[in-house]
């Protein structure tokens, strides 16, 4: 047993559980308990050795009966703000989709919807396992971080952040270098380190058509100045390749591009990375880039990702789910399934067969844990059930029909789990989920808002979906 | 509103419901109703037509406040015996996990365990909304029999039946022709029809490796016999066709050499289907034969099947889960997801882009409920909500956190929804779940049986799993 010298007698104990702490060691107790102290870890081993040594410091002391636990989950893109959008653009093409459904969507948001689309995704996250999320770049980051505040979740908040592009929505068109980058320092200023220190501001960049060089490198040096993260998605289409050869004079794609700026640094968050090349992948290796892969939304509208062979390059690769319109589950548990299943499904256009031993489950659980927490700059702190690491983490009860038999326990949590099976999640040693209910907010009250909301939203933006079947 | 004669006073009115029928006319009652009369639907319609005709008649009536009602869902290949074996064989290669765990598993199954494991897996089934199954071929269908018919399932039932083939286990092997044509032929006449009508007996193929062409032969005529139907795993993997190539010497694989031998017949239901080529696609439109997509093995054993080739080829495709040691999830409700991402996401090798817009949402739709029937030779009677159909429906809630907002309720079913949200199932006319409650077995005794069973059958198959991570 790990511990470190408590200062108070008001410590909890949960304890009689298989404690999965993907500490480096990748030590699993299969009848462990652990120890928090206000927000902290402070014990970490065998339950008689916990049981004995803090009983008497404990305020409460929780049996979970064999219950699994591991560190909170971390999803390494999300757009929160378009939670209400979901179902808006299903099944339609990439222009449709951008034209006339996100963009209008988008530039439409008030602050309060964005707020509302926040607490419904985060209710969302949080029965999914996720302690920790960095938004992707969304509408009125001081609405999510409201939300985020009051759902007692940790978060990286971005803006959507453009200075170029064409058919930009009126609203958005014409904005200023300058504009961008001191907004995000007022939005710095005003939510960094708030939250008892778990709401941290990122600067975004939406995509690579969407900014002027002047932008990246503005961007690249304030955030050296802040001490913070950029998340921006790069490489998504092999459009905007191409796009960036012609525009660029680069001989391949978005990162070339980035390397030759000296973008791409060890605080960049790039989400999908899909259309990269061997001499690419290099690159952001060597920049110590994180790269946030979303199966579902790729699967659906960008393409297969060379996962494997980043994890190879020592890539630190995490995951995320993308928004509501491109996926729509918002379900970190379906990634890590759906992670696994493409990237041995992917093998087959190199290899002839699939491979069924990539991306083995221990891998795919690193990167919704640790792998998560350092792509958000993070890991010092979460990430891992370690003394010393705040107490983020998630109770799942393995004994439903979803998951029995459980001959293999570690695999099971990545191919049998579903969201069914998260019971109680604590983010910064307090629970925001027990016994699936959500604690900080009223559910019921977070839906019919949404519902509202979202279909005011819908109409300002002028956004008609059309009818499929024959309803009467 | 459509309606037939009632003979009884006993009708049960479901009403206040999206229904959504899945007939020709593809209609969906905004607010309807239908009306049940012992196994058959009566009437479907606008709800204040059927409480107008039909209350008087009633002696339940429930109001479904809104939610959505559709055909009970069709799993076109699941491995029922196979349920217990969930998790032995994750992240292995494909020998391995034929030869080191699956073939070791099944030889080693009582048919008490076959009891076991179908009703573990059923439980899953029913929970995830499934009425109706097609057993892919598995142990002991006697002891299948006897699951179903206690859990009120409908299923067409088949043994794994192999007569060649290197490296069985010795109890396997040296099956002679004729003894797997007598057996098959056993449990027709003990199980054809029993269960109120609920369950049938198909004829099983492994797979062409595992058969001589005596069988193959010999299976094709006692099937046109007994007018029933026949399950077999078709060019699974690449190697599956090379093997036919060289041993069978025709030009290409496995749906060839059944073209050569005239197999391809309207009553083969053929799973997977992985590798075939535009010849092959088209000699399985003529035959009519029907086609089990299983998204989630396919892409973590065999690779991409060329589904939307086969839907403009017009041939019946539908959906199917595998066995759990295949996939892990025994979810159709997943497989709809899986089966719109993947297929949109395989068009990226062919032209360079993702297809969003392939399979769309009322496609997949049809794939587990009307093409379902279809495959299953039973659409007479199932796979779609019409007056003089037999009751197999599920009630759907789309109004919890995983489904809201619901702006497109069609494309929600299959991109939203999950297990969390199906409700309650009627198969025949009975309830079998209602408001997740499972109605015929004790969910808890089963699971813990199942656990007992599944321990005792890996210690007597000699199976060990590796284990991953370190425990302590």
């Amino acid at each position: 047993m790990e511990a470190q010298q408590t200062k108070s007698v008001a410590v909890t104990i949960l304890h009689n559980a298989t404690i999965v702490t993907m500490d480096p060691d990748a030590r699993v107790f299969r009848n462990g308990g652990v120890v928090i102290e206000r927000d902290a870890i402070v014990a970490v081993g065998q339950s008689s050795d916990i049981l004995h040594q803090f009983s008497s410091l404990a305020h409460q002391i929780f049996d979970l009966n064999g219950q699994i636990v591991l560190p909170g989950l971390i999803n390494t893109h999300v757009h929160t703000s378009q939670q209400l959008g979901r179902g808006i653009a299903d099944d339609v093409d990439l222009m449709t989709w951008l034209h006339h459904r996100i963009w209008p969507y988008e530039s439409n948001m008030s602050e309060e919807d964005s707020y509302i689309s926040t607490l419904l995704c985060g209710i969302e996250l949080i029965h999914s396992g996720v302690t920790c999320f960095a938004e992707a770049g969304g509408q009125h980051a001081s609405g999510m971080a409201r939300a985020v505040e009051l759902l007692g979740l940790r978060a990286c908040l971005a803006e959507s952040i453009m200075d170029a592009g064409d058919g930009l929505p009126a609203s958005w068109a014409g904005r200023s270098t300058d504009d961008c980058i001191q907004s995000q320092k007022e939005l710095y200023k005003k939510h960094h380190n708030t939250g008892d220190g778990r709401i941290r501001v990122w600067l975004g960049i939406r995509q690579i058509m969407n900014a002027t060089d002047g932008l990246l490198l503005a961007t690249r040096d304030t955030a050296k100045e802040l001490k913070t993260g950029i998340h921006m998605h790069v490489a998504e289409i092999a459009y905007e390749n191409q796009f960036v050869t012609e525009t660029r004079k680069v001989d391949h794609g978005t990162v070339m591009h980035l390397e030759k700026i000296q973008f791409l640094q060890d605080n960049l968050l790039a989400a999908h990375t899909v259309w990269v090349n061997p001499a690419e992948i290099d690159c952001l290796s060597r920049g110590g880039v994180k790269v946030s892969h979303c199966p579902a939304a790729a699967m659906r509208m960008l393409g297969f990702a060379p996962i494997r062979e980043m994890l190879d390059a020592g890539i630190c690769v995490s995951l995320g789910t993308d928004g509501a319109p491109s996926n729509n589950r918002m379900s970190i548990v379906d990634e890590m399934y759906l992670a696994s299943l493409i990237n041995k499904g992917r093998e087959v256009h190199t290899n002839g067969t699939t491979d069924p031993t990539a991306l083995p489950a221990e891998t795919v659980l690193k990167l919704v844990t640790i792998n998560g927490a350092k792509s958000v700059l993070w890991d010092d702190e979460i990430g891992s059930l370690e003394v010393g690491k705040k107490a983020d983490l998630v109770v799942i009860n393995p004994s439903s029909w979803t998951m029995v038999p459980l001959h293999d326990s570690i695999s099971s949590l990545v191919y049998c789990m579903r969201t069914e099976n998260v019971v109680s999640v604590m983010c910064n040693g307090e629970w925001i989920m027990k016994d699936k209910k959500i604690l900080n907010v009223d559910e019921e009250e977070v839906l019919s808002k949404a519902k509202h909301a979202s279909a005011e939203l819908l109409k300002r933006a002028g956004i008609k979906i059309p009818s499929r079947m024959n309803f009467l």
